[in-house]
């Protein structure tokens, strides 16, 4: 049996949500107010969920200062008072739904973590919208 | 790999737990103060978790503005300010705990949303006691 | 300069708004869903604060525990898993406002605690309203 | 003695930190990240609490579902999904600190609320940073 | 398809993360601050899961007042202010890590609930770190 | 009329309530397990309010990011990860209540703010127990 390890963390940022291939009233039909032009924001919430088996000398499954920090560095850096649009290569082509965005921190993070463990992203976009990504 | 996308809505009911086949007394000793006749309330909080592949074209496993519509259209406006015991079919001899109520929520909305997508709900009833169903 | 202590307990209770002066008609216009005849509920979040100088051997305002306590037994025990209107004497002719319970609920506890000690009540009758009374 | 009662609505918006007398290097120095060109983004969580007598007859001091609809018509349709310097007038040349945003949203709902009663705005920026405005 | 029912209970303790096969220095550099001579502490919450099949008679899955009375009698009673490497059998040999008191209050816990019941434990050490055991 | 600017931050520490000048009886009696010999611990969370007029160039009341600093340079550096009666000077002969502990850190602080600034400190020891300094 495994043990899961999490930990949370934060980044503000502006975004819009809008599909380059479509007209804009369509746009505005199907994303309504997030589609604004001049974009709104967010205070994300991230929580990365580690799962392995814990060191026999230390306890851990993965020490969470390590963790903060590797977030921190990798998550933290790039989005953080950033317009997830305009600022950032990942969102230049793809709509940073909240799904797209926990799938692109989980392929992030998923090279600097030790493959024997599982890695799972829950992202929340306001208090009442949140994903999970893998969910099983 | 498939994505969860989650919605948080909320309702206030009053209700009461009691079984119609047992003795006054034995419905007191079991349920306790929860089958006090007058009934009690709380305010439900309602997770409802819907999980599958992102769309293409949007990014959106499923529409966070929908996900809340069908809520308030299915679920609130069904719940909201009623008597669970009283006001509605769905408890008028099924026990309201928890447990029912999580479980009356999967199947109205279970019927409303693409067999592709899983659907989970989560129902806190305080802060302190809360469901889940299905629970893997 | 003083000091306030503070402490949160719960009561989860069921009530509704009605005025016996008034016809069902303007009850519904007035008060709206929280009219329903049959009741609806609450999760009722209590804080209480309590505001003095510090006892020179305790270092304490209210020792807490004792303020638990006496929240749990003046309180907590006449409210939880009652129907306010039809269980509790305080409320048979006044209507169970949220500014009339944390008035209610501010005359029981001012009476047990020293007059040298300010008392304040604030209410949560859900995450989104909430009252405190006295408001300066 | 007065009462109070507070009623919590939200707002997602982008925003930046910026002022046009100042050279582009030290409007960096001051306001570091939130003076990011492309903007950044909130959940705003504002509180309005209004204070005076409960009305006799209703027990309210103000109708918390009153309360909600004044703050949706004139704030959050204002402000929601908006990019507060772009899409405001009111911020068009002021500042939107969380302090310059309390007070504007202050002003816009004291001339809406009866005299008689007092007006308080409390703002969380993020869960870690909140304003008060008028703090006493 | 099963139903989880969840309980959540606190306990607040100190602690200090020391491997005693470790140099002092190692266990500075591996630990940090955790590693603090004279101890530190937390508000550990922790929620039980038990998951099975609700009761015909009750609708229950696992009544909730007997669950938190298992809880307090089983690990509150044992953890709650004390120190977990001084005062406790179960860490004086095994580094209380978030991971380790999670394990170790399932194995307690596992022994009082019914086999055909499953039990999760999740564990907060703060706001920000949290694990789970098991982690599927 | 002022604006309040609030900056929460956190802290985990060890304590324990003791009256060196009582018998342990007395002190057992007085204080209950918050007495216990080795130590019990919080994760303290702390809010720093200071109140003024805004800068007419900044917008600011007082810079939550100088704020933040302020606070981890002084109070959290100082507390973090310690035995409050053991590892600092400020709780070798004061009993660290809440209410000790909350005017420790408005005493360190306000020599550090311009006393033209108001300054309040909120300290929650627990969920339930909290306190304020200075209240009026």
């Amino acid at each position: 049996m495994k043990v899961a390890i999490c930990r949370k963390e934060n980044f503000n940022a502006a975004h819009r949500l809008h599909n380059p291939d479509w007209s804009d009233e369509k746009n505005r039909t199907v994303f309504g107010k997030c589609n604004n032009p001049n974009y709104h924001g967010h205070n994300y919430e991230l929580i990365v969920k580690v799962t392995g088996q814990p060191d026999a000398e230390t306890g851990f499954v993965y020490d969470a200062s390590q963790l903060k920090e590797l977030i921190r560095e990798n998550i933290t850096k790039k989005f953080d008072h950033k317009n997830l649009n305009l600022d950032t290569d990942e969102f230049k082509k793809l709509n940073p739904t909240a799904e797209n965005i926990a799938m692109v921190i989980w392929h992030i993070l998923r090279s600097k973590i030790d493959p024997k463990l599982d890695l799972k992203i829950i992202l929340y976009e306001t208090e009442r919208n949140f994903v999970e990504f893998p969910a099983n």
